[in-house]
């Protein structure tokens, strides 16, 4: 059973080492995959934003732990989360909240049952202590119910939401990735419903209707599309675009309907 | 068997990867784990204290390679050490010894024989070439007497040491992770012996008792607080220490009892 | 099976995640080992060296996904190369060029069977939508035929060559390495040729000598020697050469033999 890692660890300290160190130690034949450990550190909504764009891609019956976790130790809940096609084990501070907007949830467990934790749980590192064991219990077939009691709630946040005038979409920068590519929060469909020809503006600059791929513009040319992941993206062929506009998370961009 | 790896590599090199495929061509079946590869180039008593934080979580039985080495190809020794629950594979620079003091030791084997080496092998590059290699024999059973001669002798370095008044506990920072928090080698119990309203002065600073976690403090707060690895350590809430303090390895700190 | 990855992805955005989430879709026991995800963005030639110097040390069968893309949606073809060892997936831009020299190459695969592409192909992101399900499939056991149609030729970048004269090389540097070790694109045995007391002039220095290892000059002094993956190269004792030397790629190095 594959575990996935999503977390703010850093790969220089001893965390990421010690919270598979401790899965392994309940499950040796775990399979554990980093999607990332660079979240920026306590940056929730950038933890789930990465997380909703890998979670889909991995088999059924996935569990995805995730601990971006400001609030260790207070009184955030820890929590588990099963849907239809995955499981999400860690904090209850909204991180899971953007993927859960895509799947069926079945049910959500407050992890109570300290028997599925690390033998000493430290107040500030529950990756290790917590959700990677519970992970690993998981992972040999324990039921979902036996790690604690059964909640209704789970904390959301949300990226924020693009506003529609006629033929006019504003919206902002959510992620800049490190190739430099800008990613907005403006859905890719919503976009095209303004047509291919559509104009983006951004820090001032107009950018020509929608391309396909980056090599559909000119070499150090600023171009618009629909990224993989289905977000509306600002890119430079073969350039770092975040730096060339020094764009930052928040920018507003706005799209305009040619004519 | 698992196969840990704590390097100074790097991650853009193509160093990790090579020693990885050496250690796959012995046992391809090797489940190959990495604590870090971004331990400061040559930095031995940085990896020594990676290594003991992580070291212990993993299962019994688990291969620790560790191969941050200055001296590689030179006159220190290249050695195996088993102790009751795990194996460490290295160079013999003291990168090994924090974690020793925790173990009991049941053999120290200087590698020797080439046989279990890769076939050729560069004076520049033992991780791929030695370490790796031996490392995945030994996952395969190989018994740790074959891969040489016993030895009675390792070469120990040391955190420094912190020296103690009445009331009063002198230290120094040790470390500081990738979030800014600042770990000092003041041991927990130790600190918790002056009372866990003991003053910490840091830089000129005095930070008031000793909290459990991070947001026990205001957000943006200094606060003192025993890590989750059992050492002194000063963070701020949701803020990174080390740039705030702009503290660095060996700056010292104070832990004073109240009144 | 075991399927490496050298890519420029990074390690903070969720690309190297989503195209191991893609591969374990179609394979949930494939092995996946990262050579890097931090080929410089775009480095076609960075990657390919990277790859060289990785790739061999792995077991015969080994499939290596490569993507570096710039190219991605374009037309540049995406291929499958089965040679005497190894597969090789990933786009027709030269980044398996320098590897394929050392090689028999036994066929070259154009990827045209969209049955073994994930099910939504993305114009922008190839190695999550093609590369990765295609060695997945691979890794399962699909003939490397069963991908695509054959074809004749693969695109080719090379290294600078180095020029020679007289008991003289002129040379170049072609990568530096994360220790800041500075790796010339002269041959090991070309520059033991001259012998081993022949003079290395790099930024108007003189260093005489190659040297087995770096402990063999004193520290803090520059040295040259033939490197674990035997290229002439320029070091400093527990120094960063190439910060010392402000070196670049591309730089000149001249090999000049001794009297």
């Amino acid at each position: 059973m594959l575990i996935t890692l999503t977390t703010d660890f850093g790969l220089k300290d001893p965390y990421q080492g010690a919270m598979k160190g401790a899965i392994l130690s309940v499950n040796p034949d775990a399979g554990i995959v980093d999607i990332t450990h660079l979240v920026s550190p306590g940056e929730v909504l950038e933890g789930a934003f990465v997380l909703l764009e890998s979670y889909g891609f991995f088999p059924k019956g996935t569990i995805h732990a995730g601990v971006v976790d400001p609030g260790v130790g207070g009184a955030r809940r820890p929590i588990l989360v099963e849907t239809e096609r995955f499981f999400f084990v860690g904090p209850d501070n909204g991180l899971f909240s953007l993927v859960l907007r895509n799947e069926k949830v079945k049910r959500v467990v407050l992890l109570t049952k300290d028997k599925y934790f690390r033998s000493e749980v430290s107040k500030t590192f529950h990756g290790r202590d917590i959700f990677g064991p519970v992970a690993a219990h998981l992972s040999l077939g324990v039921n979902p119910s036996a790690f604690g009691v059964e909640i209704n709630d789970i904390l959301e946040i949300s990226l924020p939401e693009p506003s529609r005038g006629k033929g006019v979409i504003t919206g902002e920068v959510i992620y800049i990735d490190s190739f430099g590519n800008i990613i907005t929060n403006v859905n890719g469909s919503d976009a095209l419903s303004l047509g291919d020809d559509a104009c983006v503006e951004f820090h001032g600059i107009e950018i020509e209707g929608l391309k396909r791929t980056y090599s559909d513009a000119a070499n150090g040319s600023a171009l618009a599309l629909i990224s993989s992941f289905g977000f509306l993206e600002i890119a430079v062929n073969s350039g770092d675009a975040g730096r060339i506009f020094n764009a930052r998370v928040g920018d507003k961009v706005l799209l305009r309907a040619k004519g």
